[in-house]
């Protein structure tokens, strides 16, 4: 019996989170996984050599809001047993990039060709957990209701260093009225290993940001006159923080082509 | 023995809480409670004839933000066990108002001479008790800081109706910078018997507050640029009702001069 077959619920179907990964590891699905296995958790990747593996995990715990680590492999292991049986790190993930000393030079659907021996992965938890909880209690997700990406600044809040990692912390931004701003407060403390609480609520330019018209990565979503502005920290921190430090070699993920896991939003819940 | 030598605790000495009422009792104390028995809860006080008990209860059910029931006597007693042993609640405030169709008629030390054996008494839930743990934990009360009283404001949110009783929720507001409002989020959230989380951040015109500097109760507070104003249902709401209602009779505590309980803050918390 294949793992796939194992993975099998009780008629006889694949869980929606493996039914996702075959699909991309075939090459049926190439795009984003916003949506895809509704209540599993999705994670942002990172690939680095061994070398810079400890002052990376040592990053991640330092940085656990913009950085909480939900999974990573042993070096040159292809598979993360914690977050889904039957996985492949190198093909499970609909689009990649991969940077030679802080140059993207690739950005393919698989990165059979790139493996290494010596590559460890990491994964990040990532908002698409705590926006389903937050859309779950009725709170509209702006960017979500419009298509579009949600906004992410740099911002002047310092991340703590770790060996040659350092850089700004990211913040995704969501407009929501204040009695939802505080409700999602409540929701989002529930889920520190998806970011937790925000880091940050209204005067963007407390933060560095002068433009909320103007998000470093993502799109634009208008912010109307009764909204106030809150401010995540983001798991785009990481990739900030690999194009700063320029390693030899890394990969990520492309920006919203997530890895699907096993896991279940609702186990990440702490209360 | 007596009621006071069974609160004793181990050395002999009496608990804070009823230290603290036995000297209001005597007349020994006759100012604010603020700061006293500190750890002890302490709550609003209203007493109504029993006739319009059971709308007040109802009243205070339906809108439990700013009128959180901690305790409530059977008609014509001046004891409430739940909240403490040794209580006489015609003497243990250090100051009351008693109200005659909506007008303010005496401002006593005691009440013994307008007791009837058809009144009612209601306790709320105080900020006192949540601002003990928002300032355990570091975060500034910018008016206890100055010595003042709490900005208090009637705001356009309107409480649910229960017979008579009717009129807008009060508010007090705390300025905190935003990070310290994420975090006052999650600490009152702890404490719904206190009022709970915040109704209201930033944006102060939106619950009909026309200008912070001000307040309807209370004293001015200073916001200062980096601050954002968090607003919390507020224990004065029954008194502003109770002004609109006009009962025939009720009596209220003096602003600032609360029952100290032998119920104990952290007793409060959730979780």
């Amino acid at each position: 019996m294949s793992i796939a077959q194992m993975r099998k619920d009780d008629t006889g179907r694949l869980s929606p989170s493996l039914a996702a990964r075959l699909a991309i590891r075939r090459g049926e699905h190439r795009g984003s996984t916003a949506g895809l296995a509704p209540g599993y958790v999705q994670g942002n990747l990172a690939i680095l050599p061994e070398r810079l593996a400890a002052d990376f995990l040592r990053f991640c715990q330092l940085n656990p809001k913009p950085c909480p680590l939900i999974g990573s492999s042993t070096p040159g292991d292809w598979r993360i047993p914690a977050l889904a049986a039957d996985l492949d790190i190198r093909t499970d993930l609909s689009r990649y990039r991969v940077w030679r000393n802080g140059e993207l030079v690739a950005e393919p659907h698989d990165v059979h060709e790139f493996w290494r021996d010596d590559l460890v992965s990491f994964v990040i938890g990532c908002s698409f957990s705590f926006e389903e909880a937050l859309m779950a209690d009725g709170i509209e997700m702006r960017h979500i209701a419009l298509g579009r990406n949600v906004s992410m600044y740099r911002t002047s809040i310092a991340t703590i260093e770790s060996g040659p990692f350092h850089g700004p912390m990211v913040v995704s931004m969501r407009p929501m009225t204040p009695a939802n701003a505080i409700r999602a407060v409540q929701i989002t403390t529930r889920f520190p290993s998806v970011h937790g609480a925000p880091v940050h609520i209204g005067k963007p330019e407390m933060i560095g940001i002068a433009d909320l018209d103007k998000p470093d990565y993502g799109d634009v979503v208008p912010v109307r006159d009764d909204d106030i502005p809150v401010f995540w920290a983001c798991g785009v921190t990481p990739q900030s923080v690999i194009a700063t430090v320029k390693p030899e070699f890394c990969i990520t993920h492309y920006p919203g082509s997530m890895l699907v896991t096993d896991r279940r939003n609702t186990e990440l819940a702490i209360m």
